[in-house]
């Protein structure tokens, strides 16, 4: 499937989209680094607001209440939408970067038996 | 490009790497949704962390510096880990969600002129 | 005044009265130290949320405005609500550590002209 | 004991101590409350750190560990410093708040039985 047929699931796309939003509502001048690094982290809390007073087990099947599902989906989004929207303002390649560090990971943790 | 030429740089690879990295040092017991979903909300506040004395005019500037330019894409690496991880754990497709959530927010916020 | 006619406003009372708030409510099971940590967390965050677009000089007049001021005194409420349930879980005392932290403070970062 | 044989274990000297600090080495222009207010959520997130992998039952025996108990109370101490700071930009009164807050708490959450 060609990305014309998929354009949402495209992450550059899906930033592309995120930056005309902003641009369109004049967010820009709130969207420093510092700010939407701090959006990031209370968006990530609030996904944890969702497990606090649960068990392991009962974090486990969050997805199996439907209010719940859209609340953890919901917030998944955000946290992926300030992520996103903080690399564009910084110029960072979120998936360049996860690649270098998986692959510094795979020095410093060596997996057993390797 | 096809994906074949880059596949570090695709995300649904990325969260491949990711699960079987933690597969192989058997870290899975450790990585129930609470736990990633913590470990998630303390990267992005390591992010938050670089830039939480800096003015909003110092914070555009953070990539000039090498060093600090390196902690950013690092912490960016970290936060996405844990939210591909977390998704991951519970089945949620992160792409969709935030394509959803763009959705709703075109409606919730109309664009000036529009 | 005497501490005798105001025992609300001693940290110890009101250590108690959380404790015995959340014993006759039978939350003690949730209360994990672990679950007020990320509890804690969760709430800084929501502090900081009110603080997330507003530049240095709007965040310094945030009590000019009783909605919001009420919202900050909520938001530090729940705060130290979380630290002290916290130190109670695991028998810290928070006057202890921070008078400590401060001596510490003091030989790490001496003054200028000291 | 009055107030002069522990000065170290009352909130508002501590307050006091930590403002003087700040002046000292002339931090003042960084103590805005917005900063004061990210920088209280980063502590907090590192108390939540040293918990995100463990179990409920290992959370509840930290304090066994010499190394690790004092990273508790190093942490704690920073998340009460830097909410006494930011408490003191602002005016506000933690004491009375908390106080307000398990008031309106009490109504809202009756005790089963009452």
């Amino acid at each position: 499937m060609t990305e014309q047929h998929r354009p949402h699931r495209d992450l550059a796309a899906l930033q592309r989209r995120l930056t005309e939003f902003a641009a369109a509502r004049r967010w820009e001048p709130y969207h420093t680094p510092k700010n939407l690094a701090a959006a990031l982290s209370v968006e990530a809390s609030e996904l944890l607001e969702i497990f606090q007073w649960l068990t392991p087990e009962e974090s486990a099947r969050v997805m199996e209440d439907p209010g719940t599902a859209h609340r953890v989906e919901d917030e998944v989004a955000d946290v992926l939408a300030y992520l996103l929207q903080f690399c564009a303002a910084l110029g960072v390649d979120p998936l360049s970067a996860l690649d270098a560090k998986i692959g510094r990971n795979e020095e410093r943790f060596p997996a057993p038996g390797e």
